[in-house]
């Protein structure tokens, strides 16, 4: 039962700052209160649906707890009165977004496990659910997607992920794989964002547009 | 029956409307035939099919009731045809779309009920139902989302979805929750495409570009 | 067993050319060679998810066989350090998408047919499958939609689909059906890639863009 807390209290902190993220979106494109809501709502619960659905656990989780679906309304309208604040909002979505990633890397990595996947599945599921909350809201809102972005991103996920299995696999309790996975995802992501860190880029030619494609052609 | 046959009318109206949205988008775009046919089929059934899934009742609807598919195909055509009619398309496709989006909140939201959802998640299932059947189209047409557009749109979804919900809780025959639910939906909606009705919007200052966040950091 | 063998050869060939496609679009925006790996994997494997979801067989594949995603993740990297050899990427990946629209287009509708489909529903589910990796992979990639490609492309695999369950019914043994199924689609795609071929587009006018829009009304 301390399990099933500590899992439920990180996957209930994922949708909240995942909540947050997408509220934020909305004032980015200044939407009205009920956009924000859905945009809270769907991001919040986005990357933990697909993982429900690809693992075949549906109906999906926020169908049986509607209790989720009530908090991202209420931090999305609290976001609509409060998102003046902070100086720099798209600053403050990615600290939002690398703190549900770095949960979701895991708790997706973990319900994956529970359901039979093997250490590669669980942590590719991992890595999928922590990204993919963020890329319906980048979709919704018409941004750029936080996947495309220059300091790792994804490979955060995928570090948060993997040590999570690995120390599972390893035999050590559940509390701290969860904790030293989450940790390691949000250091990861979160010295990214401080000091730009990035892995080598592909250091061929950017693609050109299809104009130029053509006129080559 | 008489429910049964009402729901299935409601349904059958809802892909209509929605294919007829899709292949005008494919109309704005130039498509060929076969690319309306697409853009029509998966914007009939992409709202109902994720209702589906995220409801676990698959395989989604249209594997088992292949009628959807040659109805949506049909349309699709007769769209390819007759597109050039309109004085104005876009027009025309977002009042399709707001009779589909009034529509599929309702079905949608009964969906989930019938599945054993609580109220709050049996109206936001309306809700996705409602609106991700529009993202897809415009997500594959690279439109811009309507669920971003300035006059409410979300809003009508979900006063239409949690009128039915509630008439439905308190005891009302369903025919009658459900035309006063997709009737608040399309009012809401109708009213805002008609005099350009819209919610507060989020007053704070609008988001910068990542060019200009770059150059403040 | 030959079937299931053939079966899954060309599920892994669609598997790894989806995912090479994956990985240019990840060279064209230079990534670095995580997101090249998730570029590769998603779009490697994701038809075949959706088709899976739709169709209510999950967990999805790759769940059970971790195999595909291992495949994914060295096929992307390979072409982290092999993208600059071909002298137009996209011109690659083009054509690598095609052979893997053509696989998808049959696979999709023989697991359509086998989980009970009818004929109409295992041509869609076969476009569907074949053409949404690659719509998944556009929109992460932020890339214009191949679905909106001048030459024939939904056409192409709809060809493969159809052709592929006419012969099935008709009752040719599936062998021969595959291969003549995955034959034409990749001949209607390859054609009109090398020749320019297109079906008559809409030949009204063009979309106007929503600005044009707000002024005229």
């Amino acid at each position: 039962m301390t399990f099933n807390t500590a899992a439920a209290v990180l996957d209930w902190l994922g949708v909240i700052v995942f909540a947050i993220s997408g509220a934020l979106v909305g004032s980015r494109k200044q939407m009205d209160i009920v956009g924000f809501a859905l945009m809270g709502t769907v991001t919040g619960v986005g990357g933990g649906s697909i993982r429900d659905v690809l693992l075949g656990k549906s109906p999906v989780f926020w169908v049986q707890e509607p209790a989720y679906l009530i908090v991202c309304v209420l931090v999305s309208a609290s976001v609509f009165f409060a998102a003046h604040l902070p100086q720099s909002r798209y600053r403050l979505l990615l600290w939002f977004d690398a703190v549900g990633l770095a949960l979701f890397a895991v708790t997706g990595a973990e319900r994956a496990m529970l359901a039979g996947a093997g250490a590669t599945a669980a942590v590719v599921m991992g890595v999928i659910t922590a990204t993919f909350g963020g890329v319906i809201r980048d979709v919704l809102g018409a941004e750029m997607p936080v996947v495309l972005s220059r300091e790792v991103y994804v490979t955060a996920a995928l570090c948060g992920a993997a040590l999570f299995v690995a120390l599972s696999l390893a035999g050590l309790p559940r509390e701290i794989s969860v904790l030293l996975g989450f940790g390691a995802g949000l250091l990861v992501r979160g010295a990214a964002l401080h000091w730009g860190w990035s892995l080598p880029r592909y250091r061929g030619r950017p693609g050109r547009t299809l104009e130029e494609i053509e006129q080559l052609d």
